[in-house]
């Protein structure tokens, strides 16, 4: 017999079509949800958590990011993109040890958990301190080894994506999952993606990269290659193997076509797009069109904190205001986006974002008893357009339980300052 | 002698040239700030708080909303402007009683303290129960009663308007301020305007309005005066008067021309203005032509909160991807939207918002133990970009704390939830 706890007295917001249950109880078993009702559960379960003056709902799936890049945060805000990768991020990175992306890490999985994420997806280097980071502290991960395609370099990150993929695809309890990660057209040429594609269908787990982040990437890739870098990515044959694709703010309709066509998965970073000076992804289109969207934060250094309430709240608000429409994106599709989508994108079994029979104990209590809140007349629209990431008091990943009543269970939040300050007094020096 | 406060230990962004205070003291006495410094302070003081690991800044100033629509909150999202207008906020508006107006102020003053707003501006009606729960409760406010220039209502809007001067108008140890507040031109034809004008100069008060919100409205006036919203105000003297101009979105080059001739004030609202589908406000070339610009909230039922540090946050990131321009609106830039340049905006005497010596004390704590603080690169960035308004713990205004350690000193929120549900049980019955 596993393990049984008990979440009563809640406000359910379950994701799936039973909709909103305005009180009622969760019951989990290991790993993975048994039953979740209205009223009371007239059982008994090992442990119980009431969560009374609480909204439960599935944990925030954030689906693209470098969770290290919290070291440069509010390192360089302010400047021009290209100044601030060269002058700014890539030096600093060259410097970077093992440690340091351990440490890097540590402070983002303490940040998303603290602020609702159960899972996040990753694309960095040193990848093994960051799956570390991972099994240790009980989130879950889907993480990639970004590749630059440039020899001699290239070739050394395919052999080290696949012994990634070997040492890692499921570990902690599966909490771990691997793709391959070639950072981006524009950093992988053509022949490069074909092997990457290749080794993807080899070891039979799906890709992650950026895609049309920026207009000059665009442009640069029309007069190169005389396409736009989606269709040069469906002519390499990567959509022939499962994909999400990061940003897509540079989108032409035929490129939400092909990315129709081969259900390429979008990771939306609207705040990061912003701050970068990027642009405004096409969202409303891609829905048109039936695509999955999920939502990303980027890495810190662009957004500035990894925070899944702001990139829903934002993904809500910014295509009504750009597109002149109050209707586009809803709330509830922004939280669609940001649970059951957003699993889907990154390549999570079914039942992943949701609360429902069955499905993974990923999910998070919402304190509900604050002045934007009330009066009580949309519990999702609260949640999306009036709320905020520390109303969230508990989470819950994989059936364990990460933080209780803000207390953190599985991190020493007061070492991670430490360690992390240090590493950037020799990083920064 | 008056009673003193000391704030020690704190880091202190005081808002003036003499930039950030590493470690520093700040005394207040009475409701004025008496001395801000670096290091310790020597003497003794009355009252001590310890600010270790703390932020000290000025309180924020919401230059621009309408308190009492928190009733509203969450009641209609994701809807088309006139259907949500028409259908859903004038229905419930005409049945509002005095005392739904007293409840609906009391929960969104009650948000905006616990979420480190000192000051916040309002146009609405009953205004005398706004005042009322402004002198109770400690904020600070700038208040007008919206004004519709059409008969027979609007000879009795003037009147109740210099009525609500004469009443209030310096109140509650000058907190109150009194605006006139016509509520736009739309709703306000020409000669009214014009006795506005003149009223304000015979009660020597300020105006605040709302300007050039949408792309219809400023079309509608084309059609009808030949002119731009802006213009017509020209025309008919309202900018002789101190005015200050909600939205100002859809305006032209010369609009803003005009506004930096007479300098008009602008109120800037981008989460409202992106959630009602209205637009992006020109915010770079207003600041280029030197005008005034603070942050608004505007009603909780076009945002969903009235959270001033989800304002900046957006005034910083907006702006840079609409303009394609990383740059676009710094950190530093945008605090100053929501401190000292919104205290002016408002027409608050020199001062406010800013912690220097003599200057009212209207400021906030803030807990800077967040993982999102992490590193200490550049503490401004992280407030803007990284932080979150559930951070403040304590809030002090006219030298009176209202909020010490996230407890509310002069308000019962408990009673307020309550009232709140009971109000809106009728009102949307
Ligand atoms: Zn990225
Ligand atoms: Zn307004």
């Amino acid at each position: 017999m596993k393990d049984t706890l008990l979440i009563k007295n809640a406000s359910i917001l379950p994701m799936t079509e039973a909709g909103w249950i305005e009180t009622g109880y969760l019951l989990i078993e290991g790993n993975r949800i048994r039953e979740v009702g209205s009223g009371s559960y007239h059982g008994k379960a090992d442990t119980e958590i009431d969560a009374a003056g609480k909204v439960v709902m599935p944990g925030l799936v954030n689906t693209h990011g470098h969770a290290a890049m919290t070291l440069l945060r509010g390192y360089a805000d302010d400047l021009p993109l290209m100044e601030w990768l060269e002058t700014k991020c890539w030096p600093v990175e060259d410097r970077m040890t093992a440690d340091d992306i351990y440490w890097g890490s540590q402070l983002a999985i303490l940040e998303m958990i603290k602020t609702g994420t159960t899972c996040f997806t990753d694309m960095y280097f040193f990848m093994d301190r960051v799956a570390q980071a991972v099994e240790e502290t009980g989130i879950r991960a889907v993480l990639g080894r970004g590749m630059i395609g440039f020899p001699p370099k290239g070739e050394q990150a395919l052999r080290e994506s696949e012994q990634f993929v070997r040492t890692w695809n499921g570990a902690a309890n599966g909490r771990v999952t691997v793709t391959l990660a070639p950072h981006a057209p524009y950093t992988c040429p053509p022949d490069y993606v074909k092997q990457v594609a290749e080794l993807s269908a080899e070891l039979n787990v799906p890709i992650q990269t950026h895609l049309s982040e920026t207009k000059g990437e665009v442009e640069r890739c029309l007069a190169e290659h005389g396409c736009t870098p989606i269709r040069l990515m469906e002519q390499v044959g990567l959509f022939e193997r499962p994909t999400l694709a990061a940003h897509c703010v540079h989108v032409t309709d035929e490129d939400i076509e092909i990315m129709a066509r081969y259900d390429v998965k979008v990771a939306h970073n609207p705040d990061s797009n912003l701050k970068l000076g990027s642009g405004v992804a096409p969202v409303l289109k891609m829905l048109d069109k039936g695509l999955t969207v999920g939502l990303g934060t980027d890495g810190a250094a662009s957004n500035n904190n990894l925070d899944m309430f702001e990139e829903m709240r934002q993904a809500a608000m910014i295509h009504k205001g750009v597109q002149y429409d109050p209707v586009a994106v809803s709330a509830y599709q922004a939280l669609q986006m940001a649970t059951v989508n957003g699993a889907k994108a990154v390549f999570l079994e079914d039942g992943h974002g949701t609360l429902q029979q069955g499905a993974p104990a990923d999910l998070i209590l919402i304190d509900y008893n604050r002045p934007y809140y009330y009066p009580r007349h949309n519990l999702m629209a609260h949640l999306v357009y009036a709320g905020q990431s520390g109303d969230v008091t508990d989470v819950i990943v994989d059936g364990r339980v990460l933080m209780r009543d803000r207390q953190m269970l599985t991190m020493d939040e007061q070492r991670i300052y430490h360690e992390v300050e240090n590493v950037c007094k020799r990083l920064f020096a």
